[in-house]
């Protein structure tokens, strides 16, 4: 069983720029750090970033085809917009984790509305990167107890 | 004289899973019906289906210069979001028929608005995969009316 | 079986002045169109118009009592407003087709919510007076495939 | 030539009831009032007051097939909330002067709007009975213009 | 002393279809036990129905001139909608209560605003049909207060 | 099988001040005429006030844990904000009749929304203190019928 | 006892410019027209524009001071914004007929709400420059009533 | 170093009633899971329940005194209620994960929007009792990293 | 006569922490200076603070049985959200000044509306602690006036 | 060093007309109160009214200009409208007391907003002419204080 | 041909103090390298500053009456609330570019509404002092054209 | 030092359909203008158009890996629904000019919002290509003075 590790907009340019400021830790990175902690746990992990709404909605698909067990999603602005997105994951029936770096709640109020959320089985926010790895554990231990 | 039959995002997935649920129909199935119409009236069908909002105004763009008399189009999520795909339609002096399969006005409140309707020629919805056909031969009568 | 052809508040002075603007077509002449695609089918047709809302709440039930199979209803302003025809049809499980002969979504903004499109099968709007017969054949079909 | 003196739901009891605080002069008076003042200026009036929504709406349709040149109208309640009123006016063509008894701007907020005022040539509110004679007043400067 | 008991749109179909969902208890039922109660308290009981707002004006004129003591009056939809009916029972210094069946604060947000609460002596929502008679006897209860 | 009778913040003071203005009735008083109508009809009842919204969710737990039938309860200005009682309401499975001595419709706006209202069975409002003893007539009946 | 013709922000060019399309009719010939009308029923007349706020309402203050009669106020784009001249009118108790030459309701919705129409006597819009011989009218029949 | 487990209203009696639908888990065996993480991590836990809004927010300045270094927060309902709370945890300089059992996003409306969350250091919700977990790890990581 | 100082949720910590942000002043220094200008004017002071809302509503009961001739509250969060404390008030008819140490104006836009304001005599925000001064000696001149 | 007392429209009025209605204390008495006070002090006062919101901003920057300590201001109805006061206030440093001698939260919804309060040093209202003491106090305070 | 510059509110404080945090450039700054580009076109240049509201509407009269060519107008606080400054532009058909120094989609939420951009030719903003030249080379370049 | 000029969705087909109505000119006719201004100041351009928000996201990331001084963007209609591309934006910490070629502020309201703004250095709107050029020219100037 596999989960999926999907990054949308300008989360590419994580730890690229100003590291003084955000942080030397890169997409990269973190995909390293899900990557061992799936490992430990024999599950498989793919990932995938876009800044294109509809190469998202794409994966998803995919992720549907390849019988993806779960999928620890940062879908970034598009959390705030995507009807389509959200009728992506709604359609494919693999539980989504939705994961934000930052606390959403104390930034500008259009941020504060997920679009995606209650589509989601769950969402993390404001605990920095470690979100990925808490949201990735969710998904682990929802699947050892089944 | 031609029209196109359009899909937006997440509509490539129509009838693929849970057949029993949604019915067997896929949307090549509402290809084939739509096609068969049109011959029965002489008129020619181009489809084109992406999840890609960019996309759908390259192809709306494209049918401006191929000169498709009319198009029957599905925008899915794009309907209520997408501002873009309105100013391409409303560029390309074709006539537009936006179709639902669902009905769009008894679920979540924010499916009840179409940024799209205002510059289409006509709108229909709930009335399933018929829709698509009711839509096409809207514009065929309109085709033979001039 | 039968439908019932029903038409709100103002439709019948359609085609009865200014025919150089909105055309010769009477609601006499609607029904004539819908009448005969009806015995093209061999289902038979009613037609009632009335101003008065409960009127048209009368009729709604009378239909439930005589065992119309479905409604092409073209409800006028009482579209926005009125929660009791609502009602009416919410109680009656008579398939209803809402249909809008003018492109209700780039008139004023108070047309552009409809009270009634829950709790109808569907709706057809802007495509002219063809809708009405859209919808009819709309519902021959499902009374077809039934 | 003649005016309509229109009256809409309730007003059928002015000063019918608790004289000493809404006056004694009753609907009738202010009919009697109009027909002289239209009388002293060679025109004709008809009057009619209903509760019914519905029979507003078949009134003012006879008046277009009649040939009235102006109404006077207070909607009462109506000017708030009926649509279709206001689609009966914008079909017939006649200019009418929407008459408020009271000051509507002072009294409940849903009060405030009119629906009706956007097609009614003028509206005129708060100045007591005298309303309904500036309004046939307005109407009659008009006819003697043109 | 009398008192009115007022039914508004669609509740003359209260227990004439599907039994086993709605319950078999008609509005004539109602009426029955209504009677009953007021007798009981030597009370006359008159009962009206209609769908039609402007005949619910009319009814509430008659009664004031009629000299009824209090109305048991469930608007239906008009509730929500209807300025006019308001306008009726403020101007005729009737305490009226209003009933309403069902919980109508757990249905769609628009049954939650009530026009006529405000000119009323009161309200129950929620009982089922025994809040019929909680607002007959709160109204007799006032009656043998005096 | 008891009821439980319960009172919000400031109903404590109730007839204590002012009696020309609110009456002399107390919260003793009102507690006398429900038990004497229990009592006639085999029924105990309980009865707690509190300015503490923590005090009344403890209350609507303990009730749901001494098997008390049902709740007349007026939560006074809690009614409006209290999304803790409301949830309190919904654990414990008892019909709650919301009762509120005014006509809250005609007061304050923010007096118009009640939280609880969706997770009671009922509400009576402005029908004095009479109102306490509709609703618990209501439960008693409910019980009766069971 | 005489009048005051008040005029606000723009009015001063009424007439001055573009005569094919507003009219030949000045604020001057406006003037005389009210001063003939009053001069035939032994009024006095003062008259004043200005295109600042804070001179309309000395001169509101002034018309107290003087023991003006009535007002009549054209307070163009004041109307929509300016609380300063309500509580001018509001302090001085002398009867205010607002008027609007155009229908300002089927103008900009910024324009359908006036700041002074609450504590103005009466409104008159969209019946043209008549406008202020109607209300100047109205204020004379006051008058002359006391 | 400790760190404190709050729970808010209504969560006392989680898993003690209906154990077929929401489980047989209690707010003690979450208790006993957190605490065994803790202790596996070297860390101590404190645990608080209380439906008073009073007493949580005297339970955060209590948790300030002792040096508590982070607190693991269900809020309840009086997560979308309380500035009260949201400024005790404004005022302690201690960071709160807040966390909800199930998925707030697809809840009524009013559960969408958190008065604490802007304070907090982050959010979990809809990820079912492994929420306290989590949020429980995300402090001791933090606490392991400084 | 006496006076009450009060005080709403978190005002404890005043001082407490932070001093060369906050300042050293706490709420016992400032119950000195407002205790040493009562004596000034031979008024006595009770204080009381609590973050309890149930709380504070018992003690301005308990305010209105001891006769206390006036109350300075700042009433913190429960200012923004309290309808209980605000019918509490409204209830003992003791004149109330509604202090805020920070200029509640420019901070989140919830903070700018205060649910007790109403029914305050009045509200002196944004000048410091000092405003507990100020207010206290508003009571004083009222209560040498009288 | 100096503070101004600044008075906004209407005010000049205060006194002069209904002294059993509004007292009589005129805007001159209130300036002599000041002046005593500020004598009492060693601190000058200059005092400026105006009806226009243009003089009012001249005003201010002249303040700036000739090193005036603190306003005290009574915007009148401009407190509600007018962004260049604001403007104006925020770029000249001066600390500003603004004072209402009137509770403005229990007036009309629209007076319930103040555009001048987030730039101001603070706000009092609702205690009579007493505010405009009280406010030039809280400056004299902080002047000493420094 | 002239072209008119134009200034609101407070921009004759500019450059004036604090000149390490807004700059030494005065508006008399401004105004030279305006007349300057002016001169290089061979146009002339008035320029105009009031904090007066009616000032601005009596400078745009007159430049009608002058026959200017095009306005650069920085209508500063006005920008938002003056409804009679824009029917002054509407009025004078005289292209105005509106200019704002800094970028007011950035700064509170009621600076991002401008009354007066939809009867403007066109807006800059955020484009520091060079928006006032940018501005003047657009209506410069309009000119040329013609 | 090189500028980007970046077109959003639509501006493809500018000057390609109907001369008469839109003019001639082309997105190459305006490239054409902007890099012969560039060449004049020793600016280096490139262009970029593109339907697809997620090209565009791409360009806006390359540009600032390649050391691109300022961006002239008109982002079509992405302007006013993409947050992705704001946060593009704000990322990159490139200087961006926006240009709307039509005033956005007299169309429909939905196009009087611009998510992007608040991240752009300055907008220019209603100034036809002339928009293009007045971009380059302030971001070049910029880049002189620096």
């Amino acid at each position: 069983m596999d989960l999926l590790l999907l990054n949308g907009p300008n989360l590419n340019r994580l730890g690229k720029r100003e590291p003084d400021v955000y942080g030397h830790e890169t997409l990269e990175d973190i995909e390293d750090r899900i990557r061992k902690l799936c490992m430990n746990h024999n599950v498989g992990l793919s990932s995938f970033q876009s800044n294109h709404e509809g190469a998202l909605i794409d994966r998803i698909h995919q992720a549907a085809d390849e019988g993806v067990y779960g999928i620890v999603f940062n879908p970034g602005a598009y959390t705030h917009t995507s009807i389509a997105i959200r009728d992506a994951i709604a359609s494919v029936h693999i539980p989504v984790v939705e994961v934000h770096i930052s606390n959403i709640h104390n930034r500008e109020s259009f941020r504060q509305n997920s679009m995606l959320a209650p589509v989601c089985a769950g969402q993390i926010s404001g605990l920095g990167t470690d979100g990925y790895e808490l949201g990735a554990l969710a998904l682990i231990r929802k699947m050892e107890r089944e």
